[in-house]
């Protein structure tokens, strides 16, 4: 199971508009530092999924039928937006499955073109060619899912976003799912009150609390970057923070 | 005044995603057949207004700062998701003026950030800089107006899209401002029933009994373009199919 890190960026990205902060002006002199909308591609030799649909190339980044599923956390705009454009297309169907939201985002739900839109349901395994999925209640300002996935060997990776903290039941879940590596929101630099996401020691320590085998974290917003810049803080050697494009092979043998 | 075509696409742009048509395969293979999401830039030597705002990139295409305003014709999505994106940045403010819609687009509203939301009133002229804007109300299925834009000089361009028609007081008002150039909303090939767009004849026809000194069409849906290219349908030397990028001096006098 590959996973590609298409977008590791908060809600507003870095460089964040009109922003002259050391992480943005890195940024934009080095579009290696750039983050885009929260995303991901999970793909085998015969299954490609998009885990979360905020950027908004979509479009052009994806040829007609590449996608076996679009997987999605929940409806913010930033995690969702390219699917406003994507819609529009004709000639095949696309899976969309997420948490059920009565709200959805703007009218995707009244207009929904090719997309068809699914809920999963918390705990309740679906399957999307030999990928499996686990949809695990996340702590957000809207209905939210991370997702557990398994391929066919049992490699498991599990993607945990937008989030602060997480509950006990999918604590005690991931703690008993064997091996894995995981990918989790850390948008924040260190405060004392982050709303909806996690900061850096919260993000640190519930990798280790985990035991996951790696950890990545992502959905990073430009004040933990310069802050990270400045501080240089340390990591363990097993969490790393995530880049725009990054892929990992996750091979881990499941015990 | 300098207007300029920014996009010219309906809903889904040109090449629609899954598309082979004859439009679609066009576009594919040049670029300059592209339409994006419909949208215009309306500037003088001090002033720069952007007409919609449903380009995903303007956080790149225009510098903080650099717009003096935005200026919406309605809450579609695809004239208003590039302000998802946009809104999170910091250190300026961005006049936002479009028709009053208590539901506006997603969260736009709870969270504009350096978006500042003004609803308009019909046929009540507003200033940004040195240009006139005179909201017209439009026929369409959410709240929308159309633009009468005037500069100092008396230069006149009308900016009317999304619509099926024209309501009689608007055509009114049209028929009573002079010597101006309209774009107009032609999304369709002629058909029978078209909803919430003008179709081909209904555009054509629309630009004549306006009276306008020029047309051009926008809006243009991949089924026109192919129908048009198969047709080469004649227009009036006075009307013009726009096309992304298309600039224009609109520097008729006024009489």
């Amino acid at each position: 199971m590959r996973v590609t890190f298409l977008g590791t960026g908060a809600a507003g990205g870095v460089p964040l508009y009109g922003c002259d902060c050391t992480a943005c002006q890195r940024a934009h002199a080095h579009p290696a530092y750039v983050r885009r909308p929260c995303s991901a591609l999970v793909e085998t030799a015969s299954t490609r999924v998009l885990l979360d649909a905020g950027l908004p190339d979509l479009h052009t980044r994806f040829a007609p039928g590449s996608l076996s599923a679009i997987v999605l956390t929940h409806y913010h705009p930033d995690h969702v937006q390219g699917l406003l454009h994507l819609r529009w297309g004709v000639g095949l169907k696309i899976p969309v499955i997420g948490p059920h939201d009565a709200e959805g985002c703007a009218d995707l739900y009244k207009h929904p073109g090719v997309l068809d839109f699914q809920a999963a349901d918390k705990f309740e395994p679906f399957e999307v060619g030999d990928l499996r999925f686990t949809p695990l209640p996340l702590i957000h300002s809207k209905p939210t899912f991370g997702y557990a996935v398994e391929d066919a060997q049992g490699h498991r990776f599990a993607y945990l976003t937008d989030t602060q903290g997480l509950p006990p039941k999918t604590m005690d879940w991931l703690q008993q799912w064997g091996r894995f590596e995981v990918a989790l929101d850390c948008s924040f630099p260190p405060r004392p009150q982050a709303r909806g996401h996690n900061d850096w020691p919260q993000a640190v320590s519930l990798v280790q609390e985990l035991a996951a085998a790696r950890g990545w974290l992502t959905h990073i917003g430009h004040e933990l970057d310069a802050w990270h810049m400045a501080t240089a803080a340390h990591l363990p050697a097993h969490i790393q923070i995530a880049r725009d494009g990054l892929q990992r092979l996750v091979d881990d043998v499941a015990p």
